[in-house]
């Protein structure tokens, strides 16, 4: 169970009455932090003596561990997983994972003050040392959009999903099929960008096409990186008639990129990419769809399960549907 | 100062040993978590005292309440204080206060138990009540990207920065000017939605041009607020030449609107947005730039500024520098 909030008969407004400070500085002495005098921290004892104040329960925190906190679909998942960790009574706990000061902060800071009773992890990977470091932290850990062999995970199959979108593209005609990729170490963690290729691989093979490596280029999973592939793609002297980018962020680059080369989309080149953020729209992006919120929501519930001891801690998985949306970015090829 | 992690003789892994539990079980039991047994909570605390054990200096807390976490200016200035606390050694805290259910949980629950040491105000509308309340806190507050009464603030000028949306689109000619404005009560709160209309008033004012309440229409602060706002007003019989939107995400939806409707932009009618959200020039978007991260990180050094004594806590305002930044959705009107 949540730490419900316990009926007291004495307040902290009672003991800092008495103690004749505000309620924050109770808690601040309570609490042990610094900026409380020795002697203001002596008044405030005594008051909760002589009251028999009684703490409430202390509260629980859930540590939410995101590569780019401010990416859609982080900070998408955050904002689903507050609202559980929220109505549990509980309180989020962001940490940034995204750059080596941060990881390190995490691990050699923050990790021995055990401050967290559970940990969701967004949509990152981690060294094999860093998941021992985790496991030795001993609390409930859920994965969303990740992977992290040992946790529970909620996510989607990438590799399926991946090779959807190709499968459209040689359904409309295609065969001259490029690849807008993450970066292995990108903001969507190591797994998923492998799952992803995997299956833009597999369309390719299954549809008897072959790779053409020329045409496979790598970016950061954002904006720009969608504009700096698809900018390195355009100077082959042959160019495929259709595009499958790894991310929304990165196929709404690619357009622009492709925009300003005068390119047509879709009579010239199709573009499909994956996620259905909520800009897809605005570039009358083709995609393939997936639930971020719901994902948060059923992770984060796993998680609480498993603090509250509901859920056995093991490895589990579960996998939710994408879809197809065929917007217009994508069409047959020219000719 | 913040508090830094203090060399201990003893470390709470040291306690564990003795205690025949582990770490994490030796944090709840000192924290007083409920799901640890009496037995357990007994044998750690026999430990700590054996071993003479002292509690490292505490965490200190610093919440941000964001109206809206998953939207991008919030999501973008959470990220960015999330850097300057954790570089402090503090944790961050988010608590969302979209909904009422949300504002009743943050007043009634969370504010009772003084776990912040300080708090940063994302964006958002307070009615008097809710400030009285957070004054009651007695912590340190800092606001950006919005306005409360009495406490030190990081923003932009809203007014100016509209009135220079608005004189971009009069330069260029532009007689018949609609507003797609946020509702009052959307994401980015009810000042910073007055001071922007504002602006537009006193623009057309100034180049002489009359309002016509059927060309403003109000939506939700997002793409769907836009496009819908676009919808009513292409009801209307004679249209205007050109439209600001208060947000980029607004602007967005109404392009697509404009697209759906078959109207030319910029040929038919100019469209100036508010922000230069990261997608922005995915619609080709003429807009006015705000720095939302550097907004954050000021705001969130200011607080913890006032947090380590190095500031006076009473009301500052710094205001940053907005600009127009031109692409291809504005242009002369037609004819």
């Amino acid at each position: 169970m949540a730490p419900a909030p316990q009926p007291a008969s004495v307040s902290m407004r009672d003991v800092a009455r008495r103690a004749g400070v505000s309620p924050a500085t109770v808690s601040r002495s309570l609490r042990g932090i610094s900026n409380v005098s020795p002697e203001t921290r002596e008044r405030v004892l005594q008051a909760a003596t002589d009251l028999a104040y009684v703490r409430p329960h202390p509260v629980q925190y859930v540590g939410v561990l995101a590569q780019y906190p401010a990416h859609w679909f982080h900070a998408s998942a955050i904002a689903a997983a507050e609202r559980v960790v929220r109505r549990s009574n509980r309180s989020l706990v962001l940490h940034s994972i995204g750059d080596a000061e941060a990881r390190r902060h995490l691990f050699d800071e923050v990790a021995p003050r055990h401050q967290f009773d559970a940990i969701l992890v967004v949509s990152s990977s981690f060294t094999d040392a860093e998941q021992e470091a985790l496991r030795k932290l001993d609390v409930p850990i859920c994965v969303v959009g990740g992977h992290l062999p040992g946790w529970p995970r909620v996510g989607i199959d990438d590799r399926a999903s991946a090779a959807m979108a190709v499968q459209h593209l040689v359904g409309l005609g295609h065969r001259d099929i490029g690849l807008i990729a993450l970066e292995p170490h990108s903001a969507v963690g190591v797994e998923t960008t492998a799952a992803r290729r995997a299956g833009f691989d597999e369309a390719l093979t299954r549809a008897g096409l072959e790779q053409r490596p020329e045409w496979i280029v790598a970016g950061t999973s954002n904006v720009t990186g969608g504009i700096l592939a698809a900018e390195r793609l355009l100077t082959q002297p042959k160019l495929p008639t259709a595009l499958f980018a790894m991310s929304d962020e990165m196929a709404l680059g690619a357009l622009q990129t492709l925009r300003r080369a005068g390119i047509r989309v879709p009579a010239q080149m199709s573009v499909i990419g994956f996620d259905d953020h909520e800009m897809a729209p605005c570039g009358d992006l083709t995609t393939i769809a997936q639930p971020v919120e719901i994902q948060a929501t059923m992770a984060t519930t796993l998680l609480l399960d498993q603090l509250e001891g509901k859920a056995s801690t093991g490895p589990r998985e579960i996998t939710l549907r994408t879809r197809l949306v065929v917007r217009g970015s994508t069409g047959p090829p020219p000719g």
